[in-house]
């Protein structure tokens, strides 16, 4: 396996171009940050990614993590890196500053999270499913809980993890059963979980779970389901660690990838009843959840980029080094990667991982801005504009990291098919994240659905304008901008004509938008894509003398885009302007 | 895991109203063959897939084969699987009846070998491999060799080897460098080949390799290569298994996937040399691997074809087995077939197997009539469009497995990630399809190359007039047909396009055809795809009375491939119109 190379000038340059982080800096909430001071920790992070974590992804993966008398033991060194993890202040990177958090942006934290994923995706979920649960404590606990729970939990001491999936309750958390009765100051839990992401490990004295479950008496289906903090060790009133709760792990799965991530089962109350102290109020679980959901998704749209750069890099370091036959038009034997065929597969690899890169590092920036600006009508709208995203950023970055990874596999030859060579790891690894934290046809749904009907695509209208405006400015640019100013001419037409033909159709017929919502985030997707590369373009072809090599290549990349990728939008959208009827003709009986 | 269901009914319907079999029935070589003992056949085939193949499918993924001191130790099981296979006639299958086959048509043999490989891809390759070894045996080898040899292997009793890659010599075998030294009637062979699928195994009594080496003063590179029959144990000249011979297995891959599958190290003439005998003459060996590479490589596109169709099988029976939230439009929970992106799922996976296999056994057909037609000019018309099928075939069908095989997993949500469902063997199994017997970019480049610029395109040509027959047909059937003739016409303009515009550019450019390629193939194979389901919609529709459940499925089929996955020609398309400019742009540095 070749080495992990932090892309630290491509982040700064996202973060700093296109997702206008010198405007965040000035927010009264990231006073105390500049471009230059991210620079900085972008760049140690870089440094801890590749010298700490990368070592230790293939032990991971051939050594994973196993359930021993209901306790997992993580792989071995994991316990070490996570030592070193939190006394260098990496788990606090984008924690409220109340709490001991350094309080960089969101966007920040997302690209130093996509280091963590790209080094080692099973060591960085731990990191990742603890911040969605602080961001939970920290939205909706009340202030005891988040004063007992939260310093340790943003330094990294104490991990959190989610539990929410049953075995008969997956995508339909409606029909959760597990139990919370109540009892003095806090509740008796008892119930099985399944799919529970480093749900145990022994790399910190505690874990604090976060548990959906009903209470007596609940009302039915999604609006009764509350949620609770369960830790594995109760906390005394001093802070210091007391009782063993009763949450076990009983097991781990045996997955295709991410092996050194623990995939548990986990009981609560196979003895006394687990010990759990409700957030926030009964039956309002869900939702609470689902104010957490749009950050969960868009971490997991980063591993997506994370996963395709690592593949990516991996790829473009074995075709530089494999010598093999010779190129149409050398003289002598040369490294693949002068064969066209090997670059296309190198090209269509980076020019996905960039357009994924900006894509979630955008959507992220909205975010940053609907939590601290000033103003509350921009906070309402970028809150607006980053739930619109997050869907697509997750889901596209993902499908695009299936993508990558196959192709940086393919890039091997039949050296790709061997594990030994690293390739076909991250090929496995990427294969959950089109799953988790909600399916690619939940995404597409929760776009169609929620984000694009609430408003009658109103603001997708608005990021259309956006594109359109791109478009116009790339016009004046001169020649070489020809064909991406016409790629995201017809881009912003396609995507114009499906919401248009969609949104009046949408509402009277119940099975139409799920039939062609992954087809129109695939377009969405591929367009938003090319529209921050056609952004990029624009902003290399004026700082080219600044690095030459890395604008160009920008150029070049934004262009391999406009033409190889970007029609892809058009077939899309010719299936979902096919409707439904075929896809919903056979009788089940038929499959 | 499911369990596989043999496509007979499918299968049949391919051979008897795409693939001519009738016809093939009426030439002198086939005249004991006839349709319904054909699907007699192949319903035998199917019983023994389903009940001794597939139940050892899991055990091969979790056990697989081992090298232990020199020899490689298959999956418990296999070793008796394979006994009733020779034991049953299954082996012989497509045999040459002077040697002991039964003489069926390589069509209905690569429909017996589909379910092989769909019921357990691993065993499925060792008669695949005995196959082509067989072939070139057949076709260039001396009737000493011939008559030692063939009949052993023909029924199965010794299985054969192809020992073509070194570890520096995979794509470009220009530079193999195993050496040959003559010595009485036979050669000393040495050296080490790399990547050999059951080079080695303890299921029959012998293994005869084809090996390429190089003679002594053998011209450089490719010119200088001869092909070697190796076999493990010395035959005596009554046909008795005699001393064993210096060939032995050093060790087996790790690998992502055919874990049941020995991909081995193999190693001639560690000791005092093995021997070999030399096939037809000095200097032809790559020539004669070539005149089998079409039907090995068409055996991989079938394979593609089998994984694809037992992907689907298991996602469709898990989406009708799954419980799962409620559809749109249900009042009830139901299976989470019933929601329209799980249909969506399962249509494209549905329509891209039963086209991939159209496309395959059509192609298969055109040998069956190349090798077997009456007539000298049907035969070289025959085999012109079975070679130009080829590399679409082969690199298209395994392109859609891996679609399939990944959407597969898709359709089961969480638990697709677990191994324990199986979905995910078929997505790792179905990975190297698109490697071996030479990647889909060398598919491609034969296509372009090869294929098309041999007749300037005039056998491609020809081909698209038949696309267009079929549209003209359907544009007289009704408007059921409207959406299927408008996307065949559309396909039919693409294709005289493409290689309009490639033609005549390719010979003036070294680096265009290699870097548009892959896209053009894709295009090609996606047109056609929907050519053969467009004229199966036709039969359909004339049948239907016959067997509702089934046509129609038929008809709703092609019309869902006409609407969803057609439209990715036209971007295939694009991206080869936008030439290999932008490719090639960067410099080796900048990836």
């Amino acid at each position: 396996m070749f080495e992990y190379s932090a892309p630290v000038k491509d982040m700064s340059f996202v973060l700093n171009e296109l997702a206008g982080l010198s405007d965040l800096c000035e927010l009264p909430r990231f006073e105390e940050t500049n471009p230059e001071l991210v620079d900085t920790v972008l760049e140690e992070a870089g440094k801890f990614a590749v010298g700490v974590l990368a070592p230790l992804n293939t032990a991971g993966d051939l050594n994973g993590a196993q359930c021993v008398d209901n306790a997992v033991v993580e792989t071995a060194g994991f316990s070490q890196a996570y030592q070193q993890f939190v006394d260098g202040g990496w788990a606090a990177l984008p924690g409220n500053p109340e709490y001991g958090g350094m309080g960089l942006p969101e966007s920040v934290g997302l690209a130093a999270m996509e280091m963590w994923a790209a080094a080692n995706m099973s060591f960085g979920l731990c990191p990742m499913l603890s911040q969605g649960a602080i961001n939970a404590i920290e939205s909706h606990a009340s202030a005891s809980i988040k004063n007992t729970y939260l310093e340790k939990m943003i330094s990294g001491e104490w991990t959190g993890a989610m539990n929410l999936t049953e075995s008969d309750a997956g995508s339909d958390l409606a029909v959760i059963r597990s139990s919370a009765l109540p009892e003095k100051d806090y509740y008796r839990i008892n119930g099985t979980k399944i799919y529970i992401t480093w749900g145990d490990h022994q790399m910190t004295e505690n874990v604090v779970h976060l548990v959906l479950a009903r209470t007596p008496n609940a009302p039915e289906g999604v609006k009764g389901i509350s949620l609770f903090l369960v830790p594995k060790f109760l906390v005394n009133s001093d802070g210091s660690i007391g009782d063993r709760n009763d949450v076990y792990a009983v097991s781990v799965e045996h997955k295709l990838g991410i092996h050194g991530s623990p995939t548990c089962v986990m009981s609560f109350g196979e003895n006394e009843g687990a010990i759990g102290y409700l957030i926030g109020e009964e039956n309002k679980g869900l939702a609470y959840m689902f104010t957490m959901m749009n950050h969960a998704r868009l971490n997991v749209g980063g591993q997506g980029v994370a996963v395709s750069d690592r593949a990516y890099q991996q790829a473009a370091a074995y075709a530089k080094d494999r010598v093999q036959g010779q190129a149409p038009g050398d003289r002598e034997k040369g490294s693949i990667i002068r064969h066209p065929d090997v670059r296309r597969m190198l090209m269509v690899m980076r020019s996905l991982t960039e357009a994924s890169r900006a894509l979630c590092y955008v959507t992220s920036s909205a975010f940053d801005h609907a939590h601290h600006a000033v103003d509350k009508q921009e906070r309402t709208l970028a809150n607006f504009r980053g739930e619109l995203l997050t869907p697509i950023a997750k889901g596209w970055s993902t499908e695009v990291a299936q993508e990558v990874s196959s192709l940086g596999l393919q890039v091997h030859g039949g050296m790709g098919f061997i594990e030994e060579t690293g390739a076909a790891q991250f090929m496995r690894d990427a294969r959950i994240t089109t799953i988790y934290e909600g399916t690619t046809g939940i995404q597409a749904n929760d776009f169609v659905g929620r984000k694009l009907m609430r408003d009658e695509g109103r603001e997708f209208g608005r990021l259309i304008e956006e594109v359109r405006a791109t478009s116009d400015l790339l016009s004046v640019g001169g020649a070489e901008f020809s064909t991406i100013t016409a790629s995201l001419i017809e881009g912003a037409k396609t995507l114009e004509e499906l919401s248009g033909w969609l949104l009046p159709r949408a509402k009277n017929n119940q099975q139409l938008p799920g039939a062609v919502a992954v087809n129109l985030l695939m377009a969405v997707g591929t367009v938003l894509g090319g529209w921050l590369l056609a952004k990029s373009s624009l902003i290399a072809k004026e700082k080219i003398q600044e690095d030459e090599p890395f604008y160009s290549a920008k150029m070049v990349t934004a262009r391999f885009y406009a033409e190889q990728i970007m029609p892809r939008a058009g077939a899309y959208g010719k299936a979902v302007l096919s409707g439904h009827d075929s896809t919903m003709a056979l009788r089940d009986d038929q499959f």
